[in-house]
């Protein structure tokens, strides 16, 4: 059946086995400009149901968009130390515009919080005016040396929320709840569940105080940081004078946190569901959710007439469907479909006719049913909720499965040496520990998690008493 | 009333008057980036709304959305001589990345013409591929010496259409297909009407056969540019190499269009409709549609409750409504929703409650009315649709106002001297009219309209006998 398409096996080099699935699913293209891509449709199309969801969510808590400019002039960028510290090294730089050499030399915007705080100082003033809650979609440039497809490139597309708040409860709160819509995001449209928790001091973001994180785990073991919010303190507000005067006519710093999931996620989606056959996509996030595919229909006109039919009245529903009644074989049409990551496939043909039927076939789990034609529209509604459900219990499973208590130096050896995914470790937060697990397995701390439940007394890595559980792993 | 609230008069200064409204309505600010202003959230989202209807529209012809790079290598750019010729003068330079200097210069986008021939010549083989059909949502840039707000920027936000098809007529019909949507867009969500036509030879995109454009016409009697759709021939499709098998086996170039529409088009929202107490927005358009004011209802808690219960009726219709029940006075609120353009204002007051009436006030026409509180969702929309109707009609009116046929000299140089509007002439397209008329009036050729109606027999401007109707203006 694999007439049309090849790929490498995902068990035998994953590595290959993802850039394969990203170009024959028609995902994206590399583009002449090194280091950067082309979202094509099928590609772009995902991360507009990710811009859906989340304008939706970020609407409920008050939260509108702007747009701040993608040039950021240097002065702007070094006034706050620790933040230019860290991006500096990645940045591209504009020396010359409109046929001049600038004065000035100006950077492609990294992340924008220069930008945002240069503009809070302009618009706050009253107490009154908190919490200010904005977000921008755009995209940002990184220079990168080594690129990956969504998964790490020179130019990425994300959305950046940055917001003022009244004093550092509220700040942290409001970041947390973000961080619980980007949770709800992996369960509800992706089918990703994520560790989440807080970074440690050496992972956390350039000019933060504390950085909340989600973490993924892809089927080689490795880790994939998928989004973060930051409660930024009054740094910021500090370094570019953003100011209010309270209800007691004193004058203050606001607290300052910002937050972002980036184009990534497209990585994590294709990673986690997909199998040998190509990508997998979950229901609520396919641009085409069922395919229905005519079998012999040249024999018998009715056929494709009952086709039209189904999809009628899943339309109906709301339900994506498309009809491919092309003179290529079924075979083709099977893998072309199941390389595209269509969550469900109909086929009718003359017996299913007889039997006033249909096969399906659940791309996930390749398992195939009989179903009746009537009422067709509610069993497929039901399909693919269930199928949602399934993959995200399937990929929850996998996750559960490969998050091993680590209580000593061999079994942490045995995790991560073997790749097998999170070591859990009862630690200090050292940084001995840290360089050891650097050096040793090139793995780092991904996150305190949330659930912080002690499982044995003394640090997992020496002999001493042990504060904290962290999660250690490679990241992508 | 006017306590909170002091910007110029529109017709002693228009200048003064839209950067007042700009800032004062709260939908820019500068940004310390030279050139770059902040699109702030009741400005972004009037793009939002432009995005959502241009979208829908789009996909109706099955238009997909994509992404490309931000940064076009220099060599990429130099493939199409008379394109870079137009844009290498505006262009931003990238000559750093990763504190390495690049070994070959980028260019930050100033339209992706580039990009998509280079990604076209990839994915296109075959005819039964044809038509390809996409649109990207992103920003640009091009160096200004001079900006104003929306409507001149080093950035700007646009869509931009890249299309490739069998051959010329199908380019050439799709093309005009798109320029009517515009014309929709305007009509519909922004009551404003345009004169559609054909650019001259001199006035055409840079590397286009022919290019189509709408027109809008500002109230100081200039026009603006609103929206472009081009045919591009096969020019750059030989550039970079795009070519597709026939059905008869030959090798052939694509027909290629493309064509956008920009934030600009908010400076056009803002001039037409706006007067001295700020902006004025088409309902369609507005984020909030209805706003309702309780007067006086301190003294009568019941005033408040039928605000809400009339609220709660608007909001079940889909009625984008507010309440304002801050402690501020009924004057500072008047002004303060007159500046930010709110179509429609309800007031409620103890006697309105005796009647069982409100009070509304239409924002464009300061025409006030009493409403029975009966059925007040179904008299708001219908008193909402009657507002977009009535400025469309008004700006329509000024627009055909504001046409006149110069049958000679001495009428050319009463309309473009006295800044009048646009000046329609008999004409046979010459480079010696074009340098007359930007010479003595700085006046262009802004539009071949599609009505080509001739007047009278000779050249406006010459005794020569005429080819064909030409409208001149001023234009930002």
């Amino acid at each position: 059946m694999k007439t049309v398409l090849n790929i490498t096996s995902k068990s035998k080099d994953i590595t290959q086995w993802y850039t394969d699935v990203c170009l024959k699913a028609e995902l994206m293209d590399y583009a002449t400009t090194k280091g950067f891509i082309v979202y094509r449709p099928d590609g772009y199309s995902l991360w507009e149901e990710i811009q859906n969801y989340l304008n939706k969510r970020f609407k409920e808590l008050g939260v509108r968009n702007v747009y701040l400019p993608t040039l950021i002039p240097m002065s702007l960028l070094n006034k706050e130390k620790e933040h230019v510290k860290g991006f500096a090294p990645e940045c591209a730089i504009v020396t010359k515009g409109g046929n001049k050499v600038l004065q000035e030399e100006m950077v492609i915007r990294p992340t924008s919080e220069t930008l945002f705080c240069d503009h809070f100082k302009d618009i706050l003033h009253s107490y009154n005016e908190l919490p200010i809650l904005y977000n921008q979609w755009c995209s940002v440039v990184r220079w990168e040396k080594t690129t990956r497809p969504f998964l790490r490139g020179s130019e990425f597309l994300w959305q950046e929320g940055h917001t003022l708040h009244l004093d550092e409860n509220e700040a942290r709160a409001f970041a947390l709840s973000i961080l619980r819509i980007y949770e709800d995001l992996g369960r509800e449209l992706l089918a990703i569940p994520f560790v989440s928790g807080q970074k440690t001091e050496s992972e956390k973001f350039a000019g933060a105080v504390s950085t909340y994180t989600i973490e993924a785990l892809m089927p080689d073991g490795q880790a994939l940081q998928c989004g973060t919010t930051h409660y930024l303190g009054t740094g910021f507000p500090e370094a570019y004078g953003i100011k209010y005067t309270s209800k007691d006519n004193i004058i203050c710093y606001p607290h300052y946190t910002s937050w972002g999931v980036s184009t990534r996620l497209l990585g994590a989606l294709i990673m986690v569901h997909g199998d040998d056959n190509g990508l997998v996509l979950p229901p609520k996030i396919a641009p085409i959710q069922v395919v229905i595919i005519p079998v012999r229909s040249e024999t018998n006109p009715e056929i494709l007439k009952t086709c039209k039919k189904v999809a009628d009245e899943l339309s109906k529903k709301d339900i994506r469907v498309k009809i491919d009644d092309s003179n290529k074989s079924p075979g083709w049409k099977f893998s072309q479909y199941e390389m595209k990551g269509i969550p469900l496939r109909i086929e009718i043909g003359p017996k299913d006719l007889e039997k006033n039927s249909c096969m399906i076939t659940k791309r996930y789990s390749e398992e195939k049913t009989f179903l009746p034609l009537d009422n067709i529209a509610d069993s497929i509604l039901k399909t693919l909720n269930d199928i949602q459900e399934g993959m995200y219990q399937k990929a929850n499973d996998f996750l559960l499965n490969h998050i091993y208590e680590c209580h000593n130096k061999e079994e942490v050896d045995d995790i991560l040496k073997g790749h097998k995914g999170f070591a859990k470790v009862v630690s200090n937060e050292t940084a001995e520990e840290e360089n050891y697990m650097k050096e040793k397995y090139s793995a780092t701390p991904r996150v305190i998690p949330f659930n912080q439940r002690l499982f044995q007394e003394n640090d997992s890595l020496d002999d001493k008493k042990g504060e904290k559980v962290i999660y250690y792993a490679r990241a992508y």
